[in-house]
């Protein structure tokens, strides 16, 4: 009932913000505008009130990564294919070096594409580190299943070797994270090849549907005893605001009704953070332009923030 | 995580949806829609999208069966009963016929006064079956204790027995379900008599007291253990779409507050396909008309399509 | 299933309802008009239905004990100290009163501060006697530490001692309640003192992280083995409206999001009566002009009612 929450992955509490104005990795506009409204409302001031060390350089500049308008044509379904892997190359490098410092890369999107640079960035200071993947979607469509072209639904087929072959624009990604050590948590939405590779693989892959029967409890607890058993790994959690119910998070450019509820939401990001090893946490796919109101997108932006302080040790008791 | 689902009671995937526009069973016009929505949002092709052949022969035709105005007077408290009865009696016959085909019928309502036919349907072809009624509602009213005479509230009184001595006009109905076949799950509005019978015959009832005690995984498993220990008896699916929370199927006739979420209600649908011996599905009371916004009447549509989508066998994974 | 519930701590089904229109324990006025509010929604009545009988002898009149303007100085922090002191030593003796005489009280608030009334006339006549606080707030702050002065925010500081020492205008309240016996439910919203003396006092607190996590059937178990193993004890049960989740329960003075589903509120209330042990319950903090619609009102009101009716015996079954 009143847990002792050793940070032990961490000798400091530092942690260091890694804003990513970012939405080349779908078509709706308005994503890139994600990480000002969460800095505006208040996450450093609120990152701090937990007892962390804050530091944001400002946002990241990826302006100038941006290839001129007809020199990043499409890689086969891909889209903006030289623009993505540019950003998530710089991304990977920020990422990695704050890991290696000893920080706590709180990495605010921006599409999910961005977490071919934050797992990449992750993996190389942390080899044995593990993923937990909270989503309605599993984002790990390859170059080629994609219907879209949108690569904020293949993130994990580049860094799990899924991708194979992978195109030469992303040959820098490194092939660093073993499906072993990833666990899902919310999906509800999957292209028929994604639950293909999920099978294949034998991903840990907790859906809506086990949520129901399980209760988010025993699932967080059944995902971490599979892919971090004893919890010698640490972890890197990668949310996609879009695992959240739209009723709680409706500002997202892909909504998918059933999702979870606010407590569910809050109840990871605060397991995650009792168990000492979360070394890393994305928080993707806030849309400020979304909302049918400011009062979505106040909801949505407050959902975004009371994650990141669940999963920096804000506790209800 | 990756179940095997045999559907091994039928042995090929065919479906056979039962259309019945029929609202005699209760006094709020509009319920008669509820199969013409259901197919014109797409029912059909999504049913053949999870793999099943789907026959269709168009909605059944119950006008001829609709006594002269003054010619169906109330026997007892119950109102319009000959035409109930002719209508069940049809109904009856049809799903009777698809289950001794070997076809999985999908009766969509309508009010759930059909019931009376499709119990009956699904006992005569399938003696030992069990059924799972899942519903804000016990609807096991007799002739002698309905407060409203609407026989949408009775049809379990039919065919339990419980409606003994049963008036001529339903002399008809065989007492073919035994109390101790019966699991019920949702119930929160019960009339007196209902819980007396409930109580007097052990009836297998989870309210949503026990939703909320043992979540839905667990009340699922118990109901099965209780009905049907080992599987070994064939399912019978009905659902009647109130057994939702009107936030999530606002479009019905008797709504009642606090019922299932939207997960719950894919949970059971999707635990009992699993079980693999599933053999028929009613999915009764969505009335387009009672909705408050084209919202609220899609948002009911859409619950009772998703509904039968996961009783068929889509899995979110 | 069908659970037999003997009210065994009580000899007769006797409810005395003890109307506390009050609000000078915060800042907001309105929930002075809570008790009229639940009277005339039918709490009587609905009481009556359940099989008890019920006395009702107006509400109480505190406008004779409030002193003149400035003649209730700030105490410290504490604001209108000698009005809230004066009206919860009345309520005290009328709620002991009423507890000898093998009644139930159902004191209906008004604000929170009430309590320091209700739990020491419980436990006066019940000396052994354990307490169930279901709120989003521990209400335990200190005269020093309360950061409001509101008193509705300390009424258990007085009550368990943790106020010590106790301004002399609250000389009157007995320290009657020992830690070991509390247990709440619903916490989302402490300060840190607060935090301080649950944790230094190692009290049973399970707050809606718990109830994530275990489900609220095995929260209430939890609770019951911890504070009540046997069930030895008989049981108040102190209800704050704002346990609710505010899309439940919106109108009340200090709502907080994330709170009990409706289905979660009714499941104490249902559980606690199961026990058999139940011998006084407090509903609180309904503040009827603090709605933004008259529909928010109506909605907490009928909330309101609907825990005292599951507390009382209603069942879904
Ligand atoms: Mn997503
Ligand atoms: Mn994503
Ligand atoms: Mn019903
Ligand atoms: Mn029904
Ligand atoms: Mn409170
Ligand atoms: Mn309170």
């Amino acid at each position: 009932m009143f847990p002792c929450n050793p940070q032990s992955a961490l000798k400091e509490k530092r942690v260091a913000i890694v804003g990513c104005p970012f939405s080349g990795g779908q078509a709706r506009g308005g994503v890139d505008f994600g990480p000002e409204h969460m800095i505006n409302a208040g996450l450093i001031d609120q990152v701090k009130e937990l007892g962390w060390d804050v530091t944001f350089e400002g946002h990241q500049q990826f302006e100038q990564l941006k290839p001129a308008a007809n020199e990043d044509p499409d890689v086969g379904r891909l889209k903006n294919p030289r623009y993505v892997s540019a950003v998530t190359k710089a991304v990977s490098g920020v990422v990695e070096k704050h890991c290696k410092r000893g920080e706590f890369p709180l990495t605010v999107g921006g599409d999910h594409s961005l977490a071919i640079g934050t797992v990449s960035g992750v993996m190389a200071a942390y080899p044995d580190a593990c993923l937990v993947w909270v989503d309605a979607h599993a984002d790990i469509n390859t170059p080629h299943s994609t219907p879209s072209g949108n690569i904020h639904g293949c993130p994990l087929s580049f860094v799990t070797g899924a991708a194979e072959p992978c195109p030469d624009v992303f040959s820098w990604v490194p092939k660093c994270l073993p499906f072993e050590r990833i666990a899902y948590i919310g999906l509800r939405d999957l292209d028929p090849v994604e639950k293909q590779i999920l099978r294949e693989n034998n991903v840990c892959a907790y859906t809506m549907h086990h949520v129901d029967k399980y209760g988010i409890g025993r699932v967080v607890e059944m995902a971490l005893e599979r892919i971090n058993p004893g919890l010698q790994r640490p972890i890197h959690l990668s949310f996609d605001v879009d695992a959240m119910d739209p009723a709680v998070a409706p500002a997202t450019g892909t909504p998918v009704r059933g999702g979870l509820t606010w407590r569910e939401g809050m109840y990871i990001c605060e397991a995650l953070h009792e168990t000492g090893k979360l070394v890393a946490m994305d928080l993707m796919e806030v849309n400020p332009v979304l909302g049918a109101s400011e009062q979505e997108v106040q909801a949505t932006v407050h959902a975004g923030l009371s994650l990141a302080r669940c999963a920096l040790g804000e506790t209800l008791l």
